[in-house]
């Protein structure tokens, strides 16, 4: 039986509560920081595409604090379904109760590049994997809306710290583990930083421009953008990817629209929230991205500005926060 | 006696219905088209730097509608104080009915670059005038308060419709008239544009980031927005002025930087405008700019993304006003 820890339980940290406990080779322990109360009263109460209506679930263990948590360990693995805000909290900081050096894998669903590099610093002995995951969840208090079928790669940063067969060993466990716990696509990805890269063509332009302008995929498709934001910030993309040495199809900017049509109302993550005042996940999706076009020579113009332009807006929530 | 004619008449223009009117050399003509009922019937209660306490104050003539006001014509100059918004409506369709080809001028005390084309192209027989006016007032229902010391720069926008000599004399009696009112500064220019560029490197920077962050001129700087966009947006600015011959001084973006301080919490117009839902002058600030820009191969990353991203934000509070 494996011993994890989930850090982060919110929409996407719950379900793959969930799919890691019907596995019936994985025990979790949840560590619940905002709603553990909540939680350990009414339990989640579940309606996902996936898993279906569940009322009132909980995982093996749900505890209050990485400290309660870290009782209960060694962890085989360490689960961080937290947002990544590196301008905002250190994941390695947070998680450093939970994590056994030698022992623990740590495995990161989050979004964007390089979010791997502090962990492999902080934990060179721990095999680092990260997943890319393409689903939708809502959460409202103690309630889990799941709506678009989990569809996961997951593969190991591999690192020098430890034998490479050692990485790859504990990534494929995890894998094999968490595709028997339900009808989740969960594929194991030998090269997850294309399968991230890949990810930011539609988190770097739609998630970036909708956050910027305060309009939904498809609105900003009706109301011009397409023209003079969407394709030139999608290009800018594409170049940094093939300047990186990761070549996707020729079509890859024209299929990423094509893809989202002018007639969704769906709203992207960070613009969700902004519009929460919740800070924004500028770094994953803009950050990692602008320091290889720098690196690698390749000019931004609109992700650039706009980067900067967040980050001001980030300043200014986290000004709001600090004096709440 | 000057016969004018006011088109817009908010802040600004209410205090230039005062200092004509003061000047005793002109009757003002107001056409109220929004607050007409409330004017009539109370007058405008004023704070004036400039002019002090007025209560109950009103222009020679007040109407409702420019059809009315035509009644009183032909007017020897009809005075523009509307914010200009080229892509919401058009101010030569708006004036048509008070001007007269070859007796009226015309006088834009408006934002922007080349917004006297428009003019010249709908009355070639008129003399066409713009003013650049710095100073600061607010509005609301019928009070006005003024609170920066009004200083105004008028001159020509000299065309071939007519000789020079009678533009620049219709220009220098609107001018010797408007100084005739009162204790503001008001110079003739007899080259406007160089004031309308020299206006636009606080505009075009300050104003245009604030909306797209929502910082105010103070926390732009601040929160770290001086490097990261100010002083780039400048230098973009800087190097369109050069290449379309006005050449300022070298330290002309340092000075902007230095003379509007991080302590500030002032809001520039357009981000006003974007909290209260009104539409932007993105044209006149940005577009022109643009433009020019654009014919002569300057680059300006920085203020391209932002005039397309403030395009979008346009285009959604113009969808909204539609929906109400």
């Amino acid at each position: 039986m494996l011993n994890i820890c989930l850090v982060g339980c919110g929409g996407v940290g719950t379900i793959a509560s969930i799919v890691l406990e019907k596995s019936k080779r994985a025990k979790v322990t949840a560590v619940l920081r905002s709603n553990y109360d909540l939680v350990s009263d009414k339990g989640f109460d579940v309606d996902s595409i996936d898993h279906g209506k569940l009322f009132g679930w909980k995982p093996s263990t749900i505890v209050r604090s990485l400290e309660d948590a870290a009782q209960g360990g060694p962890f085989d693995y360490v689960v961080v379904a937290m947002k990544a805000l590196p301008d905002v909290y250190s994941v390695p900081d947070i998680i450093r109760p939970v994590v056994t050096p030698g022992v623990s894998a740590i495995v990161l669903i989050q979004n964007g590049l390089d979010i791997e590099i502090p962990l492999i610093e902080a934990f060179p002995e721990c095999t680092i994997m990260s997943g890319v995951s393409h689903t939708g969840t809502r959460i409202t208090g103690n309630f889990v809306y799941h709506e678009d079928r989990e569809k996961l790669f997951i593969g190991a940063h591999y690192h020098s710290g430890l034998p490479k067969e050692k990485q790859t060993e504990a990534t494929k466990l995890y894998v094999e583990t968490y595709a028997a716990g339900g009808p989740t696509a969960c594929t194991y990805a030998e090269d997850i930083i294309f399968y991230r890269w890949r990810k930011l063509f539609w988190n770097g332009a739609f998630n970036t421009l909708c956050t910027l302008t305060g309009l939904d995929v498809g609105s900003l498709q009706k109301g011009g953008g397409t023209e003079t934001l969407l394709r030139p910030a999608l290009l800018e993309i594409y170049e940094v990817t093939k300047a990186a040495g990761y070549t996707f199809p020729e079509d890859m900017v024209e299929r990423t629209i094509r893809d989202t049509p002018p007639s969704s109302p769906f709203k992207p993550s960070m613009q969700v929230d902004l519009e929460k005042g919740n800070p924004l996940e500028i770094e994953p999706i803009l950050g990692g991205l602008l320091n290889h076009a720098k690196e690698l020579g390749v000019v931004t113009p609109i992700l650039s500005t706009a980067y900067n332009v967040l980050k001001l807006v980030q300043w200014k929530l986290i000004q709001a926060k600090k004096s709440m």
